[in-house]
């Protein structure tokens, strides 16, 4: 039972068979011919050979399917995890080097390794501290950038620049050398995968296909543009007339590839590789979990770890660049009927086959109809309506994606990530600092306390009772001292103090010090403290303190049961005769 | 008003007069005796000249009176700080040499810059990630370190260090160079002022004084041993056997400074500059609301940033190194009956005077009675009770406490600091991203629900109702997501999921898109959502969204009212007679 937590493919392996494996076959054969385009163009998107996409999508596929817990995820090259393996590489070697290169395998080693000790450590919920505010925004940034930055081979030119104001400068100043051929084939291009995405699929419906083998076909559009253009540029000899093209690429099988291992260069794209592997864990996770909700599936998120770092480890040692699973061709695969991770394995077949015999059939695929692809691809990760939605529902929530978008797109995608997670914790613990707390009094005729804000009640001067909305944690033990002696300080003819504990799920050792301090305090300007409804579990650990034997006042099980005898208590000490009708006049009989 | 916010002498100084100013004087004179040699002896424990201590309880007092909310607070050099400033700028270079004290200054002028951009910001509630656990296991191990160097001041030998291996390797390496004078003095000075701590008081209140008096002279013991050790020295012509003492101090008013600006090493002093402001501030501000607390009199955290950080930036112009409020001096100020910053002024006088007129008087204070009063000073910092009491009460806060005491005395104090706030914060998150939740049934003839695990409770195969105990977050959104599918994935008949919501005080924008998610992962399986006992300002939020509209199933008031509803529908969708028998077999009628 250990070694299959470990190894998924125990499970699922042991009844596979006939039908299953006929599913997964087919499911193999779209995703294959969906992905080939697909890989070409992200590799390029990354600044890397075109064959380095399709070595990305052989043997990860195959890791992720023994260490992976989803049955559909479909891992390779994704336009994100490009677009920051491109900046991250950049930043220690020009495109296309062999340094560049190198440093990609680098960043898929180092990624896998974090990720499988993450996984390992269980350590999966550090993935937390990106809130979707900030993945959102930085999926939304990432989409304009790199749709941006494919216009300059749509328009045959030279640009560069990782964030929106160089790559728009740069383009405006080239634009002048724009290639009309390169331009033709580009627009057509990405005009038809627009129209194949968006009518195509209609289309077929209205010609009596049924609806999920006509998104099947829709998704088969690429490679149909890449035919077409690759034929276009053979038959009008467009190379000769300025039209770049992919060019040779090697027939192989993946190449076995040794990262190199150079500890100041590991230690420059240390903090890369995290965030690219915490992106793309988050992302792959959200879509293994959309998937395998729809069979009443699980995935377990510290095995994907594991998985998508096999996968990463892999891609390091067979001449690929960083992969996660990928949102598009996941849903291809669940779509076209993918059972179990095999077909993932055949799809990896399939991609094999292709590095080594179409290889030659795509030296003159036009690069812009490569752009075309990836600016289809992207334009759909590009989302107005989600920070619509938040900037209704929550400001903070909205001012942590703004901060994130912007920074990605004026700045560049890891200072974009590393602000959208600074501000989302810094406002969670600024949040957590300052929880709703308010004074409470008792409705009249009733046993219930509410607040005195919002609710005609029934209080005493001697008496105060502070209701505290939130658990009691080291973040606001401080703030929980200040406003209890700022209330305090206020009522000079108090006596009582009650914390009513009913919303309160923990008390950490920080907030113990600060509810003793609080006792010991009040007790020095004579106002005596008392709890009330605190829930067992707190209660249970309260008793290992001293705070029980300490408190001047007591631990009342109800709030009117302590409000009711403290009043009394106060009666008797001043004297004043408890008469019925004092009692009712009060509200509180 | 809003004035007298930022300068609150203008709300004291308007009623100041008579007998207040006789209580300030009084107060001022006492702290003033206690003051000489501890700023001596701290300044000496920061490696700086013995003069610079004095400097730093002159200006940096005033400047504190004219911003600071605290009525008894009294800033100057403390221990804590002065060995943080000793690591600092041992960083730069050698202790003593002119770099050295230049380093000093722009550590205060750093520290005050940001403290008071923090007070301004309102960002005081940042320095709670600096949790109670971390700051005392910080202070006991920093007052291990502190005492533990001062050994080589007692023995009258060499020694270097700033955390333990170093220091005690070096003291054991140099021991045999110990000089039997020095030690004489030390180990006299020492006991000396340990019995005074200890035996004085019992022994004047024997011979009829009162307590409170008692204490106070008893303050006075270093002044005494100061005065009986320079006699002895010079009696005896000690310094010509080899005993250090501190030689000739300048006879002046604080000289005026400017701290060097140079990027490079304010760059370097930075995050010390901020480790050691933040440490200042919370030992302050916990001073001050235990004495305002007192009187009932309140301080106000942002404007003690900005009272603090004027203190630091008038040390920085005037020769003085950084500063916070004291422990011990601000109890002896207020037990000595100050009621208003005006008594600071006047101690700032008094050390004036000291500076002017005494320092011939200190030539001959051998090193060793200033290393006995600092040894006394800080072993009261050492804690062993704390760590016991929160070994009991919390492992986890234990963890961060141990982490940041380990780290602390094997490494030094900013890693110590470091360590304890990344911990601390760590386990923060891990407890926020996975918080209690409890599968809950219906207690028999009851309404109350309650954990199926704890309770013997009435459920239905087709109905799950999960109640979460903590704030949804992006902390915890995901594993929300986890959780219901999983509890999900287990339950083949299932219908109804219905999250009970009465311990959630909040849903961020993460948590919302989560609960989204699994509404629309349940609906692809055939499970509808329902949402129970939603606070009234959490569904004020809610309804800002769409949730509400999308949700499959319905959001009801009570849980009671949800589960009877529901069992009621399944019941009529299987055609199965509702028979109030049968009702009444399951527990519910």
């Amino acid at each position: 039972m250990k070694l299959a937590r470990y190894l998924p493919i125990l499970e699922w392996g042991r009844g596979y068979g006939g039908v299953t494996l006929t599913n997964d076959l087919v499911a193999a054969a779209i995703v294959t011919i969906m992905l080939i385009p697909q890989s070409l163009a992200y590799a390029m998107l990354a600044g890397l050979p075109p064959e380095i996409g399709l070595y990305a999508s052989i043997l990860p596929i195959i890791a992720y399917a023994l260490f992976g817990t989803s049955r559909a995820l479909a891992v390779g090259p994704v336009a994100v995890i490009s677009l920051m393996t491109l900046t991250a590489a950049s930043a220690v070697a020009p495109p296309g080097s062999p340094d560049f290169i190198a440093a990609a395998l680098i960043l898929a080693l180092l990624s896998g390794l974090i990720l499988i000790v993450m996984g390992v450590l269980r350590l999966g919920f550090l993935a937390n501290l990106l809130s979707h505010p900030v993945v959102s925004g930085f999926i939304t940034a990432s989409g304009i950038i790199i749709a941006t930055s494919q216009l300059k081979s749509v328009l045959g030119i030279k640009a560069s620049g990782e964030a929106m104001p160089e790559l728009v400068t740069t383009l405006i100043a080239n634009a002048k050398d724009t290639n009309v051929y390169t331009l033709a084939i580009g627009v057509i291009a990405t005009g038809f995968l627009f129209w194949v995405r968006k009518g195509l699929k209609p289309l077929l419906v209205r010609f009596g296909l049924a609806a999920r083998p006509a998104d099947l076909v829709a998704k088969a559009g690429p490679i149909v543009a890449v035919a077409l253009s690759i034929l276009a540029v053979i038959a009008f000899d467009l190379e000769a007339k300025g039209v770049k093209v992919v060019g040779s690429i090697p027939q192989s099988l993946p190449p076995f590839t040794v990262p190199l291992f150079d500890a100041e260069l590991w230690q420059r794209l240390a903090i890369p590789a995290l965030l690219l592997s915490v992106i793309g864990f988050v992302e792959s996770v959200s879509v293994a979990q959309t998937l395998a909700a729809k069979k009443r599936q699980r995935i377990v998120p510290d095995q994907e770890l594991i998985g998508l770092g096999a996968a990463n480890v892999a891609a390091a040692f067979s001449g690929g660049y960083p992969v996660t699973g990928g949102f598009a061709r996941s849903v291809v695969n669940f779509d076209a009927g993918a059972e179990t991770p095999a077909a993932g394995a055949f799809t990896a077949v399939g991609i094999l086959l292709a590095a080594l015999f179409l290889t030659p059939l795509l030296a003159s695929l036009p690069i812009a109809t490569l752009a075309g692809t990836i600016i289809v691809a992207v334009l759909s990760l590009v989302d107005f309506k989600t920070p619509q939605a938040i900037w209704r529902y929550s400001k903070p929530d909205f001012a942590a994606m703004a901060a994130t978008i912007a920074v990605t797109l004026l700045i560049g995608v890891e200072p974009g990530v590393i602000a959208g997670v600074g501000l989302s914790l810094a406002l969670f613990l600024w949040r957590s600092s300052r929880p709703h707390a308010a004074i409470v009094g008792r409705v009249p005729e009733t046993e219930h306390f509410r607040n005195i804000k919002r609710h005609k009640v029934f209080t005493d001067p001697r008496i105060l009772t502070i209701r505290i909305d939130e658990s009691l944690t080291y973040l606001n033990a401080r703030w929980l001292e200040e406003f209890v002696l700022e209330q305090v300080a206020e009522q000079s003819e108090l006596r009582h103090l009650i914390l009513m504990c009913s919303a309160i799920n923990g008390v950490d050792a920080s907030a113990l010090e600060s509810i003793e301090a609080i006792n010991h305090r009040l007790s020095d300007s004579g106002v005596k403290l008392h709890l009330s409804e605190v829930k067992g579990p707190v209660m249970d650990a309260l008793e290992k303190s001293h705070l029980l034997d300490d408190l001047t006042g007591k631990a009342w099980l109800s709030q009117n049961e302590a409000f009711q005898s403290l009043i009394r208590t106060s009666d008797e000490e001043d004297n004043s005769p408890i008469v019925p009708d004092n009692l009712a006049a009060r509200g509180w009989i």
